[in-house]
Formats: C-alpha cells, structure tokens, sequence
C-alpha cells in the first residue's frame, strides 16, 4: 500500500503548439494532460510485484479551459493518483500556464482521467490495480462514488455508439449554404506511426485527442470565420484500441450553437487496413465546445447553426439540452462555492 | 472489383511548415500529397483476398505550385485511383488552399503520384494490383498511354542517373564568388528515424521530397537571398528504398537561372552504414524550379548563375532546354484551354 | 532575496528519441536539460520588479552520460539555481531514468549550465540578477570559485576560437580510406524554424546541442559502424546568439581515438542568409565523446583514427590530452569519493 503521488511536468508553449491569435490549441494541452496521467498510472500500477503492464486511457472527464495559455507561457502539469478500484486508477490533473517573466499563474485546467492496466505480456488482459492509502476515510468513499458514476455513463455511451451512423463526409463545400452543418463538416487522416504509440504498440490517448481537438477547431472555425478557441470537452470513452499501421480518420461535425458557443460531434474511425481482416470501427466519440474570439480576445456572438435533415435537427435539439444541463450544473456550483 | 475511390486529408498550416515570410515550404506539400497518395493505394492494394502489403512510392510526375499557402490557412488535400496497372497504381492528388476566415480558396496544386504494392512479408516481392472499374472507356485509355509514357521516362532515368558523378560539395563559401555554382551548393545529412518510415521499414517518400525541397530551398536563398518559394518539381522517379537506420545525405546545386527562376538538381543518396555490407547508393534525384519574391510577394528578377567549369557549362545549357520545353508546354496548354 | 528553487520536467522517451538500437540520443536529453534551465533561470530573472528578460544560454560544463536511457523509460529532469553572480545564474540539473515497469532509476546525467539575462526590449542589454540565499557560506564561496574558472574557460576559448579554421568537408567517402579522418567527417545544414526559437527570437541552446550531438552521432556511427552512443561532452561555450531564419551548419570531424572511445570536435556556423549584411559566424564549438558498444550494450574496441595531415597529427595529440586528463580527474575523484 501506497499514499498517492504527485508528478509533475513543464514545457515552453511555442509557436507550433497555437493557433495564429497565438493561444495554444486545447489539443496541445490535452496531449500533455494524458502524457502525466500516464506515466503516473503505469507507475503505480507497476508498484508492486506482478506481471509488467502499461496503463492504458478508458476514459477522461469533462474538462474546461478556464483560461486562455499563451506562446512563451510555462505549461505546468501535475498530476495525483485520487482513486483505485480493482482494475482502474483515477488520476486528476491541473494545469497552470505561468508567464515567467511577470510570474503570473493560472489555472486552466483541471481534468479526470481513468486507466486500465494491461498485462505488457498479453493486450487483452487486464491487471489488478494495487490499492492507494487514504488520508480520510470519506476520499474513498467520493472516489468510489465517481467510479459508479463513470462506469454507468461508459456503459450507456457504449451502447448508444453502436447505433451511430458514420457521418457522410461532404468536403465540397461549394455547393452548401454557410452556416449549415455540411457547409463546416470537416475530416482528417492519419497514418499511425511509432511515435504516436505506448510500449504495447496502440495509439496515445493524448494523440488521439489531439487530433480530435484539430477537426472540431477546423469545424468551429469554418462555422465562424473568426479565431476560435476550445472551450470544453465534454467526457470520451476509449472503447477500442487502435494499433500501430491503422489509419485513422477524425471526423467532425456541428451539432448545436448557442449565443456564444458551439457544439462539434468528433468521431475516431479506425481502418486497420493492412495485415488485419478487420472491419473499420468506431474507436472514440466526443463533443468539443468551441467559443468565439475577437481580435481583443473577447468573446463573439456566433451565427446560428441552420440545420436541414431531421437528424440535424434532433441533434440540435440534444446538443440544446447538454447545454442547458451545464449551465445549470454550473450556476449550482457556483452557488455552493461563491468563493472560487 | 471496385470503383476508384476518392480521399481528403485536411491541416492547418502551422509556422513550422513555413518560411520566414509565411509562405508554406513547397516540401510540406509533397509530404502531404505522398500521405494521402500512400493511403489511398495500400487501402486499395489491400482490398482483396490475399497477401497484406504496403504501397511503395515508384515516382511522381511533374507537379506545379499554382500559389503560395500560407500559415493559418487549410490545406485540403483529396486523392483519387485513376488508373491501375498489373503491378502499379496511378493515384491523382489535388491540394487546395482555404481561408478559413474569409472562405476563399485556391487550387496550390495537382500531382500525379504511381505506387507498387511490395509484400509486408517479403519486402521485394511486388504482389498485383486489384483492377479498378472505369465509368468511361476513354479513361482507361488515356490512362493507359499516361502508364506507358512514365514506364518509358522512368527506365531513361535510371540510365542516365548511373552515369551522374557524385558531386563535391565545398561549403567553405568564403572561397567563392558570389552567384556561382559553388557559393550556393549545399547538403545535409538525416538520420532515418523510425517515424520517417513506413511498416515495411523503409523511408516515406513523402519524407525524402520534404528533404530534397529543403535543401532546395537553401541553395536557392543562398543564391539570391532573398524571400525564395517552390515553383515546380520535375518528375522524380524513386530508384531504390531507403532503409531505417541510413544516414542520407541530400545535395543540392544551382544548374540554370531564367530570369526569373531557378532551376536545382538535387540528389538524394544512402548509406547503410550500420550492420550492412552495402556501398553508398544513389536513391532519388530531381530538379526543383524556385522564385524569388520580394516583401510584397511580388516576383524578382534573379542573379544570373556565373558557370566556371565545362560541366557547369553544360548542365546550364540542358537547364535552358528544359526551361524551354516546359514554357512552350505552358503555352501550348493555354491556347487549347483559354477558359480554364 | 530568495532561495534556490527546484523544478522538474518529466518525459516519457519515444521511437524517434532513440537510435535503431533504442538508445535515447544524448542530444535529446541535452535538449531536456536545456528546456528546464531555461525555464528555472528565466523564472528567477523576472522574480523582483524591473525590465522583463529571457536567460540566455553562455555555456554548459562538461557533461558525462553515467547510464543509458531506452525508448518506454521516463526521463525525469530537476533543476536548481546554485549560485548567482552580477549578470549570470549557475543551473544544475540532474536527469535520472525511470524504469516505469520495474521502478528502477538511474542517474544518466549531472550538468551545470549558465545563463544570462537579456532584457525583452534590448536583446543586446544584459540585465542584474537577483542574489540568491545560501543555506551555508561554503555554498557561496564554491560557487564563486565555479564561476571564476568557468569565466576563465570562456575567455579562452573565444580566443582560441577565433583562430580556427573552417574545415573542408568532403563529403564524398569514396575516395577516402576508412578510419581516416575524412572519411567520417560530416554536416548537416538547419533552417531555424518559429519553433526552435525562444522569445527572444533566437535558437534555444538545447536545439543547438541536439543539432551537434546528431552530427557528431554520424561521424562515430561512419568511423566504426556500429550502434554507438554519446559518453560525454565537454564544456561548451555559445559565443554568439543565432536569430530565426538563419542557417546553420553544424560540421564534425574525429579529432581523438583512444581504445574504447571516439572525440568528435563539433563546430556550428551560422549564415544570417537573408536581409542581413552579415557574414557568416562561428556560433558555438565542442567536444563530444562516443563508445560503441556491442548488440549486448557492452563497449567495443574502436578502430584507431588514421591520422594524415600535420593538423590532424596535432589534433589527434591534443585530443589524447584532453582524454588522459579526463581520465585522472576520474581517478582521483573516485579515490575521494569511494562510495559514491
């Protein structure tokens, strides 16, 4: 038995890692948040005598960009072990942005992820996690309650990514009015290499997040024509590996607007095309919410989304109601902690 | 039996991918044309029953940059099978450039790109190529004639490349005139790492084009130092594979000057210098026509190339013959296509 | 006044970090040391009110590479201001591997680097640095002592810098005899990208090492040809800052061959090519040593360098100098410090 540990990791913002307004692509952020949580997952899982293993990405929490990160800006990240079960360890992440010449920090993150370990030996064998010390007794008992929770919604986001269809992917916006969800739908490939890959030879969580904040900040910004910055993620399931050869395709579509935000769909679509008999497969599904920004950085009204099928429409109508139920969610934590 | 299948591959451009100016390099370019190329074939070679292979890149036909990308803009790249041969695919590759601010968008360029299926157990076997259906019967024709016309140019260019002496590259510059071959001659060394390689363990030659235009670009600025962009890059014929763990070395020197162009050959060579009984071999070479821009974008007259050794006298003049021969193609194009 | 504050930056080594033996490349590494003495130096610069600054790089002392680190591992970096004086700050770093599987670390280096502080509005004004506190008076006094000789150091190579000869690389080894030394010499050419530069608009010194590294890397891989790794590197000064959108050069030939062990010397020349009136400069200059070591990790007998000029007869005594110097301090600090 051991306490939980803090771990740490900084790096300099440079050009490559923001968007020409000079903020950094919330998929930057993303990559290095899944970089900590792993490397303090696969720690502790390895902690004790047993089979080797490397923790693999199940599941992140919602997460929001409170504030904005800059090039030349210190990202700092740490991240702590708050919760084993039998078989995953919930890691939560902050991260600051700390302007080292003004020494001004900020929190612009905080994130939850989920892992699993897996025997290094045999993929498709889960391991046990060893168990974490408490230093109160009600620690495990919240932990414990997060756990029913992601659970449950892992379940039911699995069975409801069965049914989705694969968006029809329509690049030739010419023939679409601006504003409608094909005239923004976006896609990219990618070639899987070995850098993108952990020790058992399947893709980073962190890179697939990464280019999924990609294709709905291109969606965004299409929608808009303005600069665009990531606002939120709402919780991803990792239902399926991807391996090493894949070529996967990141697909994303516009599903709701408000005043000043909006909604993308991003699908991960795996092809394992060469030496596997295997079909293409869903791999990870997501909604990324992307707000507005002027020239000052301030926040813009955003056109609405026009929305032509009866699909585009429901899932308008679904994007309306994740959207009301976090606003409500935040006004009540805002209520119980005025403070923060 | 299948159709020929169509591909897009969307990126932002990044201020990596460009020069000081904003101009996208011409290099990332090809890179990008030759990932979209390579998986549209080994997706299309793999789809039959039998042995699992990759595409290997054979040789990309001429390709023009109609105008510049620059950063903070799409590149939108779609690739299509337009023809296929017993043992080879012809894939055709159209990149446009997209504001995404202002939605304009431009046509940058059109490649035509052949791979060979090579099997992923043994590594010199080139397997056959599933047929594709045509809509028209004129399109198998036509490509037909386009197949047997590179077959031709592709076993000239072996001929003549044995025969091209390895050049000395002097970079003590201090020695030189201004304006002469040797002042602006350059070369660079990369290791082969194991991201520049595909599954079969061999460079990408998205990866080697990326390089050549590198080194390209540096003779060229070197030349007339001066804000410098890719114009064009004649026929490149991959000759031979280049293993991870090579050391390449890719040379570069200034063979013609027009007015307002330069032509320069490169040449691309390998050493297996671990582990391999093999001698340095001559992998790839090519010529890449560059313009020189000032602030504004606007062309500049270039300094003309002083040539001092009969060689150089001669490579000048074969220069002023392609330079001819591909300026009367132009016109002749015009005169058939006013409209276009 | 403060105290010395430590920081760590973690990493987790990838395919692309490493040779095809899976070695991490000490440049890799001395570019992570870099990054987090940048960091720790630039945060203390900007601590009291005054003109903002970025801490340059002048110099890193000589660093030994204790321990391999492989592809999987986590690099953990810490740094720790250790004296300040005037105008300069004294960073060491410690980097220790971690086995995340087992849980074994290793230390694989100890460096101290120096940097200085450059105001934000005048790259060319060197800022105060805020004193740090000591915890004992003798932690002052050696860190005086350090400073003085490393100010001596610096001052001696600048002139015996000065004096050096551009060395003529040719790079065509097939008209060499194996084990001479041109027959190994290489370089390699780099445009300075966005992302290679600092706030300042010039070349973080940790992408120079890595640069240097790479090159010297070639050279012992082409003397011996088998997988080899970098042992140490000895004190390296950067007299001069190299500005985005230079070209760099960065040539090695073998100076030194002892029976286990290869000295590389390093020179990186820059070339502000475009919209300067600059000539090109002598940047930074070293000394790398490398071993080769069998399929098993275990060191390799190294084939004596055959020396042919008089200038290479020098070189190879001065190397032998330097080497058993090397090797008495070894000595004599192991007779101090038996268990350590």
């Amino acid at each position: 038995m051991r306490a939980a540990m803090a771990r740490q990791l900084s790096r300099i913002m440079r050009p490559d890692d923001a968007n020409i307004a000079g903020n950094v692509h919330g998929g930057t952020i993303l990559k290095m948040i899944e970089e900590a949580g792993a490397i303090i997952s696969t720690r502790h899982c390895n902690s004790q005598a047993g089979e080797p293993c490397v923790a693999a990405l199940a599941r992140v929490e919602r997460t929001d960009f409170l504030s904005p990160m800059c090039i030349g800006e210190v990202a700092n990240v740490s991240a702590e072990i708050t919760y084993t079960s039998r078989h995953s360890v919930e890691v939560q992440v902050n991260v600051m942005s700390e302007n080292i010449l003004t020494g001004a920090k900020k929190v612009t993150n905080k994130a939850t992820l989920w892992y699993v370990p897996l025997s290094l030996k045999n993929v498709n064998k889960v391991l046990e996690v060893p168990p974490i010390q408490y230093a109160r007794k009600e620690q495990e008992d919240e932990g414990k309650k997060r756990y029913e929770e992601q659970k449950l919604d892992r379940l039911e986001t699995k069975q409801r990514n069965g049914d989705v269809i694969l968006p029809v992917i329509n690049p030739d916006r010419q023939t679409k009015e601006p504003h409608t969800v094909g005239y923004s739908q976006s896609s990219l490939i990618h070639l899987v290499g070995p850098s993108d890959c952990t020790l058992l030879g399947f893709v980073h969580g962190g890179v697939t997040m990464k280019l999924m904040d990609e294709v709905a900040g291109i969606v965004a910004a299409r929608h808009c024509k303005t600069n665009i910055v990531t606002a939120s993620v709402d919780a991803i399931n990792f239902h399926e590996k991807i391996k090493k050869g894949c070529v996967i395709t990141v697909s994303g579509r516009m599903t709701f607007t408000s005043n000043k935000s909006m909604e993308i769909e991003v699908f991960v679509d795996a092809d394992p095309f060469v030496d596997e008999p295997r079909e293409r497969y869903r791999a990870v599904s997501a909604f990324f919410t992307y707000v507005s920004l002027s020239k000052e950085g301030k926040p813009l009204p955003v056109p609405q989304l026009l929305t032509e099928t009866e699909d585009e429409k429901r899932r308008f109508e679904e994007g309306k109601g994740r959207y009301l139920q976090t606003k409500a969610k935040r006004q009540a934590q805002m209520q119980q902690a005025p403070q923060q």
